[in-house]
């Protein structure tokens, strides 16, 4: 596979779901070609043909099959490229593992959104609710590193995004989501993790990401018209 | 573990999360003790204390770790006791059947639950919504007996709750989600899976189901006056 012609990914820049898919490739070196969906505009008959169900990326597909959804397909590559592990060996481990990435994309991402998409004193309360639940984040650290530790693994690279579009969110509507005082595990985590040349390399450049999702606010805004 | 001690279910005897637990172990003829939670009451200390960031059930406790969320326990359970797979062992397979266990949680009962909570032409239109994802659920078995082929696997253990809370609905809501003509697989699975003695010795009794789900709906329906 010289030409990395047999792993593929159909992503979106700006998607978080997509960002962590990567991630993933690059801490494993898995060579792939990368397929940009124009997803705000139209999006492509093979992304529909892969992912009939949910239409959204990102899919995987290797050897021609499909994979869609995010954390499925990241359980699928540290199952196919078995170097630099992401899930831990132990089965209560994995299970804590899997706990906190279902954590972040059920109930984090959630509530970021709801700050996102409100005003006035609805969006007030939106933001204790996110932070609470971002504090009950930071508890599955437990005080290290990283969710795995010295080193990062399969909790780190599927919540890892939450960091990210917490500043997002926190730029666009000027409210607090994350603060070094009252969530320095959280806010040190984010940023020790974000800081890693081979996860940084990966993310879309800041004032990008900045323009596109004001756009999304925008138009959502305009659609409550 | 002649006595079954080292493993303990908190469950409460109407949740389908419970259940597809309780037919993962039975099915892998691994002892465990049952804790019945009085869930529309009281919930136990121990659950709190197991579940701090969901307090719900199912949670299982093995050497005294607990283990939350139910397909988090159901991986956990494949990969602890290796006799009888859920999973099959290619990755491709392996996603294939997450994917759709996924999409049961996320998508089907949630559509069944808005059938269950409106009225009018809202249900109607819930209706629609929710027989439509039934169909995509549908699609998954590829005209097999179970989603597994020809013997149940993870996918059939995960979604297999499904059928059974849409008679649920059905019943206390006189709509029809599942029915022979315009859904032949799924309704053939339901049934085939339902009535498998394993399975089905694990489900409560009919009328005590439809009991407590009417008096949700009632104590739901008196909360919006």
């Amino acid at each position: 596979m010289a030409d990395g012609g047999e792993v593929k990914l159909h992503g979106f820049w700006g998607s978080p779901y997509a960002l962590r898919v990567i991630w993933a490739l690059k801490l494993k070196q898995v060579p792939y070609d990368y397929l940009e969906e124009d997803l705000p505009n139209k999006k492509s008959s093979l992304l529909l043909q892969y992912n009939p169900v949910h239409k959204k990326v990102p899919v995987l597909v290797h050897h021609g099959k499909p994979i869609p959804e995010s954390l499925v397909i990241l359980e699928y590559i540290d199952e196919t490229w078995k170097q630099s592990p992401l899930l831990p060996q132990d089965p209560y481990e994995r299970a804590r593992v899997r706990f906190w990435a279902k954590f972040a994309d059920e109930k984090c991402m959630p509530a970021m959104k709801a700050v996102f998409c409100t005003e006035g004193e609805e969006q007030q309360k939106a933001v204790l609710e996110a932070r609470e639940t971002l504090k009950t984040l930071e508890s599955g650290l437990e005080g290290k590193l990283f969710f795995g530790g010295e080193t990062i693994n399969f909790a780190d690279v599927a919540t890892g995004y939450i960091g990210c579009w917490a500043r997002i969110v926190e730029e666009i509507t000027g409210t607090t989501l994350i603060d070094a005082e009252s969530m320095p595990s959280l806010d040190a985590w984010s940023k020790r993790f974000l800081e890693l040349p081979v996860i940084k390399e990966c993310v879309p450049p800041w004032d990008k990401l900045i323009e596109l999702n004001s756009g999304f606010l925008q138009k959502y805004l305009a659609s409550l018209k």
